[in-house]
């Protein structure tokens, strides 16, 4: 390929993500300048940060600036490098962009790419999702947060997505009983069935509130949190005395125009403890995160699922899918 | 006194509490029963937690139930005994309710009262106050939720109340820097002048918002949240990265019909720790927090003030105070 294509942020969304929302803008194949390198994309990886990230609300990184090339994370290959640590041929991951072909070393570079050994018998698509950022969003949110004990009930929300399945297979393996929020029947029967949580709740059936509450006839203990509005409002209440709530994300809301609001008094007279975190604050301990989970994953205690879509260009509306349901596990597009 | 006056919860009150929401009810003065003992009420506790009993709302004790004395902590002495525990003449501190006497050991009794060693060279007041249940409030809340650093910000609403004027002193001790949120000027003099907070917020001034921003040019690290409301949000608006928020209460909104609501984005995009806690979860450690602030306040570094009402038959009357800042420091009826 010799030109590099670019999703540059047109616009801010308003509620959907809309192709309509970007310019794709070719461009030459970029040269490395001392210090870069230049790094093929083989994958993107579409998470619901994406979404915040293309707003200009507070949040845990700078938005993205429009006509700037729209954040991702991503696994890709170097092609070129006049930097001492990437050297040509080696498989990195990192905020490669929604683009053919990323710079390392570039001007505004907010973290640098960091190399994947290659040969791992683990393939690419599970390195990005139950082994990778999403797989340790899980570990150490669980984990360090919600800090589950064996026989309690660990809820989890978007339970067939890429965190949450992890979520409850970590619970699973922590002796917990686990019960997943997923949409629809084949989703349901994909955390019971193939991961083994012990219960599903499908949010879209008009009795899932029932469903909630028979799951869970000792309460809830750790709530781990991913989509917010009335599912999460519908957990709390169910939630136990010193329970605990990860906050990973709000998902259901984040195309709403006017952020939703809650009420605290639960948490108070319940004494729930709320923590708010983003995988990145536990960066000094990804190695002891991946190793586990890699562990897992290969002696089959793990199950990665992956859902790849092909083509660059279909980006800005396979994003939609997270909001949408229209995946199960890690969501990737493959270039 | 031989007539035993007791405030029974006539209705649930709607908004601010009035007269009319009990039934003061005369009967004579109870004789123990074997296992029972009967306490003459000194004083009074009167606490923002008193509004939410008179609720029905799900909260951490029953709520009052109609017709039921009104539930309030008080000190008093015992004046007859049949149980070994408790002697004639022994000051008594516990949930004496809203009444000339209790009775120690009656059906129904949540927590039975504990003897208060006599003769300390601290007033009662102070032991209801500051070396009382409002200071461990403050004392396990701050020390253990909000795990202030020296150096750190520390923010505290209800600054002037029972609660708030121990934490911020707390605080200091601490060697955090200081801010109280209180209403008025004499409030805010009393914060600052009385008991070194480094500066004071009053939020009835039209700039309140400006004076908080000023006072804590470093954001806020720790916001000790007594109040709820706008106050509370525009403080979480302040507060930094990995923050702690401590939730003791809500207390501009417990007199609203409709339970306001809140934005939960900022707690997981600054990672805030939020955590209710009710005085109660660390019983345990009731003597050790007691012995420390008691050391403090003899040793000059704990300042006690206290509002004292007159009589019994004030009592639904002199509870609005709270909600309406009309006591600095702890709020007590002297019987």
């Amino acid at each position: 390929m010799s030109v590099n294509r670019q999703f540059r942020l047109k616009q801010r969304p308003v509620g959907r993500v809309g192709r309509a929302d970007f310019d794709l803008v070719e461009s030459p194949v970029p040269e490395p300048a001392e210090g870069q390198a230049v790094i093929r994309t083989l994958y993107l990886s579409l998470d619901p940060t994406n979404r915040v990230w293309m707003t200009d609300m507070p949040q845990y990184l700078p938005p993205v600036a429009i006509g700037e090339v729209m954040r991702g994370g991503g696994v890709g290959r170097v092609v070129a490098s006049r930097r001492p640590d990437l050297k040509e041929g080696d498989l990195v991951t990192g905020l490669l962009g929604w683009q053919d072909y990323a710079v390392a070393g570039a001007p505004g570079e907010l973290f640098p790419p960091t190399v994947i050994p290659d040969g791992l018998p683990i393939p690419i698509p599970s390195l990005m999702g139950a082994c990778g950022m999403t797989g340790l969003t899980a570990y150490f949110g669980l984990t360090e947060i919600g800090t589950p004990k064996p026989g309690e009930t660990v809820v989890v929300s978007a339970a067939a997505g890429a965190v949450g399945s992890v979520v409850g297979q970590i619970a699973k393996i922590r002796g917990c009983r686990v019960v997943g929020i997923a949409g629809g029947a084949a989703k349901c029967a994909f955390i019971t069935e193939e991961l083994g949580f012990d219960a599903a709740v499908d949010y879209k059936a008009a009795d899932w509130k029932e469903q909630l509450k028979a799951a869970t006839p000792d309460g809830i203990d750790v709530n781990f949190e991913n989509v917010g509005g009335e599912i999460m409002e519908t957990v709390v209440g169910r939630m136990n005395l010193y329970s605990r709530m990860p906050l990973c994300g709000m998902i259901s809301t984040y195309n709403d125009v006017q952020r939703p609001r809650y009420d605290l008094t639960p948490f108070l007279m319940k004494r729930i403890r709320l923590q708010g975190f983003i995988v990145l604050d536990f960066k000094d301990r990804y190695a002891e995160g991946s190793i586990q989970l890699a562990q897992w994953l290969l002696a089959g205690r793990l199950k990665a699922r992956e859902t790849v879509v092909e083509g660059l260009e279909g980006a800005p509306e396979a994003l939609n899918m997270l909001f949408d349901g229209g995946n199960i596990g890690k969501l990737l597009v493959k270039l």
